[in-house]
C-alpha cells in the first residue's frame, strides 16, 4: 500500500501562511481582495468557483464577483476588466477560461494587468516561470504539484522526474519549476515512443495528460513517487478519476496523490496566496 | 568515424533562402537592415560582429553600427536604443551583452521593440519559445541547434533527445524548440545524478554546458546524434574547442558536429534571417 499524499493538510498549511499575511495587511487597514470574471455558467467553473470563495472567506479574503451573460460584447467585458486592472483594492484577477469563442484567448491572457494574474496564464507570467524569475504567477495547478512535494518532503533536487503532458497549464510550467528546483526532467507526450519504460524509470512521475485511467502499473516502479494532476468524471465508475488507474497503481508505487483529494484540493490555496502575495507586493 | 554535420552548408542554405526576402524586399524598395549596438571593444564582440557583418553584406541587409565609449551614460545609451527603435528602416536590433554593470540587464532586454528582438533576448521573445507561439525570435544558438537538424533531415520527432545544460540563452530555449518539434526531451544540468548514463541512452545528445571536452565518450553511444554548442580557447592544444572531447567521442557514434564549423558557423545567419524576416514581417 502506498502513502497517500493527500492535499488537504498541504491546503491547510499554506492557507495559514495566507491567514497570517492577511493579519499583517489588516493592521495597516487592507483587505486582499479577487475578482472572478466569469461568463454564463458552466458547471465547472461554478464549481471552482464556490471553492475559491469558500476558501476566500476561510482565509479573510474579499471576493468580488463580475458575472456576465454568454452573450456579453467584448466592449463591455473589457471596460470591467480595466476596472479591475485599475481599482488599487483589487489584488488579484481570476477569470474563468475559455470564454466563448468570439474572444481571442491570446489578448485575454495578455489583458490582466501583470501584478494581478494569480492564476499565472499571461505571456508575461509564464515568461517568469520559463526564466525562473519573479514576474508574475505560475500557473495554480502546476505550482500545487511543487507544493505538495515541499509539503511532504519530497525534495526533486537531483531526482529523475518525468512529466507526462506538456501541455501550458501544467505540462510546460510544473517540467519548467521542476527544473528550476534541481530536478532532471523528461516531457513525455503523444509522440513519446515507449513512455511506459521511460515512466517506469522515474524517481517521481507526474502525470499530466488530461486521459482517465490511462497510466497504469507498467508506467511505475516500487520506489515511485506519483502526482496524479488529472481530473475526469468516471461514468462507469459514477466518480471522479485521475490519469491514473488508482488500484492497479497504488500497490506497485511508494507514495501517490489520491483523486479526488489530491492536487485539485490545493489550486485554490494556491490561487488564494497568489492574492495575498499579490497584495503584500502591491504596497511595498 | 562519425559523419560530420558541418555548418557551412547550413548556414549557406539560410542564407539563400535570406537573399530571397531580400529580393522581394528589393522589389518593394526596402532593404532589411540591422544595427548593432556595441559598448566597449571586447574581443568576443569584434569577432561575432566581423561575422554577423560579413554575413549581411553577402546576404544584402544594411549594417548601421551604434558604438559607445565603455563610460556611455545610460541615457545616451537608451536614447539611440529607442531611436532604433522608432526608426522604420531597421528591422533588427542586436545589443552586445552583458552591458557594464551599471545597466540592468533585465531592462536592457526587455527594452529593444518586440518586432525587432532578432537575438531572441526579450521576455516576450521567450515567451514565443515556451508557449510555441509567434510573439518574436528564438535565441539565434537553440534556433541554429534546430536549423543542423533540420538540414540534415534528421526529425527530432519521437526521439530521446538529452539536452546537457538549463540556461537561458540555449539550453532552456533549446529544450522548449525540440519539444516543440516532439522530441521528448530530458534535461540534464549540474544537480543530475549519473549524467553520463542518461546522455548515452540519448538518440540526440544536445552539449550546451560551456566546460570544454567535459563530454567524453561515456556519454555516448554508436547511434547517437551528437551537437556541440560549446565552443572555449584550448590553452594547451592552441585551438578552440568544444563541450565534447571529440578526439573520443568521434569514433563511437553516427553523427556529430565539430568545432569549431558546427554550430557557431551557424548563429550569425541565423540573426541575419531574422532580420529578413522581421523586415517582411513589418510590411504585411
Amino acid at each position: 500500500m502506498a502513502e497517500l499524499l493527500k492535499g488537504k493538510p498541504v491546503a491547510e498549511a499554506i492557507n495559514q501562511r495566507s491567514r497570517e499575511i492577511v493579519s499583517e495587511m489588516a493592521e495597516k487597514g487592507i483587505t486582499p481582495a479577487l475578482a472572478i470574471f466569469r461568463v454564463g455558467a458552466k458547471d465547472s467553473d461554478l464549481s471552482y468557483e464556490r471553492g475559491a470563495v469558500k476558501r476566500c472567506e476561510e482565509v479573510g479574503v474579499r471576493v468580488v464577483r463580475y458575472i456576465f451573460d454568454e452573450d456579453v460584447s467584448e466592449e463591455e467585458f473589457y471596460e470591467k476588466l480595466d476596472e479591475a486592472n485599475n481599482d488599487d483594492d483589487i489584488h488579484g484577477i481570476l477569470v474563468f477560461r475559455p470564454l466563448p469563442k468570439r474572444f481571442d484567448d491570446e489578448k485575454l491572457r495578455n489583458s490582466i494587468a501583470a501584478g494581478k494574474d494569480v492564476d499565472g496564464c499571461s505571456d508575461l507570467s509564464l515568461a517568469g516561470v520559463f526564466t525562473n524569475r519573479d514576474l508574475g504567477f505560475a500557473p495554480c495547478t502546476a505550482q500545487s504539484v511543487i507544493e505538495i512535494l515541499n509539503h511532504y518532503h519530497i525534495d526533486p533536487k537531483g531526482k529523475n522526474v518525468v512529466v507526462l503532458g506538456r501541455s501550458l497549464v501544467i505540462g510546460k510550467p510544473v517540467s519548467m519549476l521542476l527544473l528550476n528546483a534541481n530536478a532532471t526532467v523528461t516531457v513525455c507526450h503523444t509522440k513519446t515512443v515507449d513512455t511506459e519504460k521511460i515512466a517506469a524509470a522515474a524517481d517521481i512521475l507526474i502525470c499530466a495528460v488530461g486521459k482517465m485511467e490511462i497510466v497504469n502499473k507498467e508506467f511505475t516502479n516500487p520506489d515511485q513517487i506519483v502526482i496524479d494532476v488529472g481530473v475526469s468524471w468516471n461514468e462507469v465508475k459514477q466518480k471522479l478519476c485521475g490519469d491514473v488507474l488508482f488500484e492497479d497503481v497504488e500497490a506497485n508505487v511508494k507514495c501517490i496523490t489520491p483523486v479526488p483529494g489530491g492536487v485539485g484540493s490545493v489550486t485554490t490555496s494556491v490561487l488564494i496566496s497568489h492574492v495575498v502575495q499579490a497584495c503584500k507586493k502591491s504596497i511595498s
